[in-house]
């Protein structure tokens, strides 16, 4: 049920709620890690990842959360590391990580890959534990690109886990972000909430059941791409997703994000066929093949859905696709005059 | 805000609410692995572990959430295969789990365990993958275990993700398990809903933000631990979890819940104090030290907290302690005249 909004807007957001405790600090590496890809000439991808949560205790016990593993952050970011783009993946705390995504603990335990061996070499005789040789080369392709990774520090991570976490994270790196202009990007994957409630509304402790049906009030969080378009960044290419689970309102929704935001792509993509189907929806800049007449540009990407079944099998991962051609479109986009 | 109770009786919940579809599979074998363990002549242990989800739409998008990353559950289940009963571990879909609880993505990433060397027996030449020699002695511990008990085949996973979910699969695991009769104990540990939304009352499509805040009314989930004790099974010892934030309720509440349910025992827990200390409440049936006036016992145990601390400075789990009183609690009521 929807009641009459509250407006907060970006500024009395952050003027009434307070900072996770650690933010200073956390920028302060942020900082130093953008100098340091300044400094070697990098495009810099800022990839938001997973879902936020909604405390509804100060001492939190229950929370609203939002549905995502953080599978389309965690593969993007290896696409674009593959790419050459220096990338900060700030995900959800326990979403899934680039690399070690693919060895979760239900589907491939790693403690399954492991054996042990007596170790001859050993000093303290205690025995070895190697990687099965059926295992081996499957992970030996990521385990190589993870410590190439590891080794050049093109991958810097951040966590959160609510929705107030996010958005100060959000306004931090971004505005660290604005020094390389043009040279970053901005993929915002991470599924955040549209509601929250003011910590001035919280309950101190763990909301009694037993006296009857639980009804909860909140706010909306406001639009902060907005803020993050005008303010936060300068010249950044700005990637929004938009998640429906009824197609017929993908293209409007994400065009209606474009005319409020005015960023430069909306990724909308479909709950159940999020793998297989993309659709990039931009602004009708005179640059694309059309009538000239749309406003806007709907660019639908598509894979055989055959290719994504997960496991083994798997051969395509459609985010292969989306990073390749955001990739061309940023280098387009960083080499238009102003 | 609490509003007017709607009653849903156990009864009336599972004939509105639909069964997850894969119930009768599960089931099928989970009664094959208990009739190994009735055969073996095991003590059972459900051990249920991590949040249940309440989706507010049927397409899922949002949903309310429980605090629990699993820890209780993880860490007892493996103190329980120590000491020797078979578990079943009735999971969160990704919370932790025993053994490779170990070995979080976070805090100990497998990827930097592993390095990757020459191998002259290697018949295609692909390089052997091993575990570093500083990390081999803790995992070999965990590693041994985890290998033994993959072989005796005394641990049967199970997973959850909505509270709906949760309910089938307790009705029905409890209904399997009866036939171990006294030898079956449930331990209680998951962070269940007390509030969920009935089918009925979702919308399909993912709840549209920008028109207002948002307003959810949800129903209580039934007390089903009065219809576990009275119809899903027969003298098992039943252990219930009681977490609180506020320290005050925390005897009152287990005492309620005792009360009510009539079952075996509560172990209160204070969110910030349970990793170094919980309470065992019991009714007093007079086997207990106590003046004989009291109708319940408390039994308070503790760890000193600088033990608790993680990483590989931890020496201690406070659900050692916890398993191993209640095993011995266990024994006693195995042999106890009906």
């Amino acid at each position: 049920m929807i009641t009459e909004p509250t407006s907060f807007s970006a500024e009395s957001y952050f003027a009434t709620q307070s900072s996770p405790p650690n933010l200073g600090q956390e920028i302060q590496r942020v900082r130093e890690w953008i100098q340091k890809q300044v400094a070697a000439g990098n495009r810099v991808v800022l990839v938001t990842s997973g879902g936020t949560t909604v405390p509804l205790e100060l001492n939190v016990v229950r929370f609203l959360d939002n549905f995502s593993a953080g599978n389309r952050g965690a593969t993007s970011a290896e696409y674009f590391l593959k790419a050459g783009y220096a990338v900060i993946f700030m995900h959800r705390q326990f979403s899934l990580q680039p690399f070690s995504r693919h060895y979760s603990h239900s589907t491939n335990p790693f403690l399954d890959m492991l054996e042990i061996e007596e170790d001859d070499n050993s000093p303290d005789g205690t025995p070895r534990i190697s990687v099965t040789p059926e295992k081996r080369a499957k992970l030996l392709k990521t385990l190589t690109v993870y410590k190439a990774v590891q080794a050049s520090g093109t991958l810097f991570t951040l966590t959160f886990v609510t929705v107030n976490d996010y958005l100060w994270l959000l306004r931090a790196v971004s505005q660290e972000l604005s020094v390389l202009r043009k040279k970053a990007m901005y993929y915002l994957a991470a599924a955040v909430s549209d509601f929250f409630l003011p910590k001035q509304k919280m309950s101190e402790h763990k909301i009694q059941s037993g006296k009857g049906n639980l009804s909860i009030e909140m706010d909306q969080v406001p639009k902060i791409l907005k803020t993050m378009v005008d303010e936060w960044t300068r010249d950044g290419y700005i990637v929004s997703f938009q998640l429906e689970t009824d197609p017929e309102l993908l293209i409007p929704k994400a065009r209606a994000a474009l005319e409020r935001y005015g960023h430069q792509i909306v990724i909308g993509n479909d709950l159940h066929r999020r793998k297989f189907e993309v659709v990039f929806v931009t602004p009708n800049t005179g640059g694309h093949q059309t009538d000239g007449s749309a406003q806007y540009v709907e660019t639908w990407v598509r894979i055989d859905p055959a290719l994504t079944y997960p496991g083994i099998q798997q051969i395509k991962e459609i985010e292969e696709d989306i990073v390749d051609e955001l990739v061309k479109r940023h280098t387009t986009w960083i080499g238009e005059p102003q």
